[in-house]
């Protein structure tokens, strides 16, 4: 789009070079000790602060977010980095594990002095996502787990904000100069050929992406294809589906219309965490509160990020809306949500065509006739990031809906909407393909940094040649468990 | 060979059965209590010790390994269900994580309250392993892991020794049956095709193999190619590399030279962990020691697993010995260890050539002039299981050695042979491709479950419709953190 300034590829040389430098970085990078890898991660979140005033408008000019959204994006990716930052420093994710040697180790023979800790798996390449400008893309979640676990990185940049893209890269640089890191432990890439040449490189480790199925896929088919197969940690499509009770529709129907019409809406849909496909009993009136609530108080979605973005959304809109049991029930006016309209027993008997992601403001509404119909959906909807549930009563709808979920999902939601991913502790945001790639590991939140590590086990090393994470005295008083029981 | 009777290939109906019998068991075994799980483990192992009698021998007839070994193997097979059956009532592989809902997140929007714990990820197809009948095999380290994590399993039984996979297989029938166990939790398939079946088979959620790099490439390959692509641990080809210093050349020649001889003979050499490299500085004397050794005092190796283990052997011997820098230094006639010799600089213009592994009682022994040499060799070897450095001192070669064997393998071992793996809690076997294709996993040892589990958080469910091991009044009693920090 006109707005956004034209950026160079990368060349294949500057590519090689890049990879170069950072296959260089990774040893001396690994080997800063965690408070300089924390301060790094910490200086480029003040700095995220910092420039706040100059990266907002210019996240604007390139996105067409608003301002309100985007200073609240940078919030959270600045939180994000504290959180890593913190996260280095309390060392769990070192999982270091101590066995003293042992002559009547009961296996049969006699046990070694053995010492395990995970270590960083080398440069990691991070596809950036268009649709949160900050917090998935080149100072995001992936480049800070990544940084954080010691890994050189490599941002294969959103072609979406090319010049914000710059302009972080150039503070992630700074930081890392300030605390004496080698050069090359980040890089920074655009164009299409120069990401599929950093993922195929040989001196690359992992991958990190967020996206489209169909991307998502191709890139992990060459991650998986080449000489040495890397992890491929891949974000694709979700629909995150919401399946809404008897009870909950009957007592609650204006606030789950509410409540569903500004999750469509937020960011104009573009969240890879928009309910797309709403289970409703078919008596209730949360249509008709729906197609009320649209023409009293038509909900402005903003603009779409960009061009291509806006075409994909049309093509998977238009193919909901060919089929012949489909209708539209409200919205789908230039700028404002649209709510198509289905019942239970067309999408089970036709779910490829109706089970896919509308990556905008729209979402399927799905009538249900009994529970039946309703937890035969629930269990045929396939890999997602998030499963939400709204209901009045603990009772054997509800366990099945949970049992369900979990089945299907990476986080199962209890009256709440999928939207607005909270990073903790404790957040799981992955789920079974085509969620994820990697049904095993999460991208936000603190466990995502598990994703960048791999276990060394050292056996009868002497202390003096040992890691400090790894001496009898613990110099860093990182935790650890010896003997399988923890300790301190 | 004519000793393993012929058993017929599983047909594709009865795989298709048998996995489909996996699905409908996956969510009730995943559900049965882990006091249950734990005593499925223990009775697998209880069965194992009782039968020892009938089930050596038969493992004895099928694979030509010696008693003594296959008695040593099967205690630590049964030692090591038991302490999958420990690790599962421990709980810490469940990583419970809880965030108690925080109106004052600093992330610029408040918490809600999220709790994660690890879920099994499903039903796991087990390639069993040829070279340990018991270990390795129906009821080894992956059944028991992937078990221990509430997965079913489906075993694709080694043609090597057919009879004792069915009498294993029955034991493990009969003690799941006895705990109640959902039908369908344990199957056992044969044949090749039955493999690919099932591999590919849309109910199996990941695999498990140990063998040869090109077998486990190609079973690789296909799990990647899946429309729904499952994670594939590959344990396949490592030389085990083993760097010996000047210093300790010089002071140990003989002790290193038995050690060697003792390793690379034992289980007729058919071990992932034998060593199949020995970097040696070119004026010590371990050369005449060895070849000293050999001709003092044959050791006897024993006899292949079978015909097909023995005709892949003779082929990777061959092409080694067709180098024209290298010699046969000692050995090689039937039943006796193989030394063939070259040097640093022969390896490193053609590593191709050099740098792969023969599968039985042979090793290579490579002379270097001086410490760049070494160094350069053993930052050359690639992807491994174990390197192995001897040494005599704390200095700057040990301790680039460290660093070159910790950038390539998953265990790295200190004046120690890496034959006779432990099995414990900070055991890593693994290693960067081809040791593995899954560097962050391990084939051995407690932290094996991990790669059979998937994280879930939910969402403020309410506690009775949360899982016991995320209440609030933790009444399993299972380890947690809370809020970022450890509690019980």
């Amino acid at each position: 789009m006109s707005t956004i300034e034209s950026v160079r590829d990368t060349t294949a040389e500057e590519v090689d070079g890049i990879a170069a430098a950072a296959a260089t970085a990774a040893a001396p990078w690994a080997a800063m000790g965690l408070p300089d890898r924390s301060r790094v991660l910490r200086g480029i979140a003040d700095r995220l602060d910092a420039q706040a005033a100059e990266l907002i408008p210019l996240a604007m000019r390139e996105t067409h977010l608003p301002e309100p959204r985007l200073a609240g994006e940078l919030k959270r990716t600045s939180f994000q980095l504290r959180l890593f930052a913190q996260t280095v420093l309390d060392g769990d994710f070192l999982d270091v594990r101590i066995d003293t040697a042992d002559a009547d180790w009961p296996m049969g023979a006699p046990r070694p002095d053995l010492r395990r800790m995970n270590i960083a798996l080398g440069p990691v390449v991070n596809f950036a996502a268009s649709n949160f400008p900050f917090a998935f893309s080149v100072a995001g979640g992936d480049t800070a787990s990544a940084l954080a676990a010691g890994c050189p990185v490599i941002v294969k940049a959103s072609p979406g904000h090319p010049a914000l893209s710059r302009a972080v890269g150039r503070l992630i640089d700074a930081a890392l100069a300030e605390c004496g890191s080698p050069s090359g432990t980040f890089g920074l890439v655009f164009g299409r050929d120069a990401g599929v040449q950093v993922l195929t490189h040989p001196a690359v480790a992992a991958a990190a992406f967020t996206g489209s199925t169909a991307g998502g896929r191709a890139l992990y088919d060459l991650a998986a294809g080449r000489p040495v197969p890397i992890p491929f940690y891949g974000e694709l499509g979700s629909i995150n589906p919401v399946f809404v009770t008897r009870d909950a529709a009957r007592t609650r129907a204006a606030e789950i219309a509410s409540g569903l019409l500004t999750a469509v809406s937020a960011s104009a849909g573009q969240l890879c965490t928009k309910p797309g496909l709403v289970a409703i009993p078919e008596e209730a009136t949360v249509f008709s509160e729906l197609a009320q609530l649209i023409r009293d108080r038509p909900v402005p979605t903003g603009d779409p990020l960009n061009a291509e973005i806006a075409a994909g959304f049309a093509r998977a809109v238009e193919q909901v809306r060919a089929h012949s049991n489909v209708e539209l029930l409200a919205g789908g006016g230039p700028g404002e949500a649209l709510l198509l309209a289905t019942t239970a027993r067309t999408v089970l008997s036709d779910p490829e065509a109706l089970l896919h992601e509308m990556f905008g403001p729209a979402t399927l509404l799905v009538s249900y006739r009994n529970t039946d119909e309703l937890l035969e959906l629930a269990r045929s909807v396939g890999g997602q990031l998030t499963v939400s549930l709204f209901g009045d009563q603990v009772d054997d709808t509800a366990r099945a809906l949970i049992a369900a979920a979990v089945d299907t999902a990476g986080r199962v939601l209890w009256n709440s909407w999928p939207t607005g991913l909270s990073v903790t502790y404790a957040q799981q945001h992955g789920g079974p393909y085509p969620a994820t790639t990697a049904p095993t590991a999460t991208s936000v939140g603190t466990a995502a940094i598990s994703r960048f590590l791999r276990p060394v086990t050292y056996q009868s090393v002497p202390e003096d040649l040992l890691p400090l994470e790894l001496r009898t005295d613990n110099p860093l008083s990182v935790p650890r468990s010896v003997n399988g029981a923890r300790a301190r």
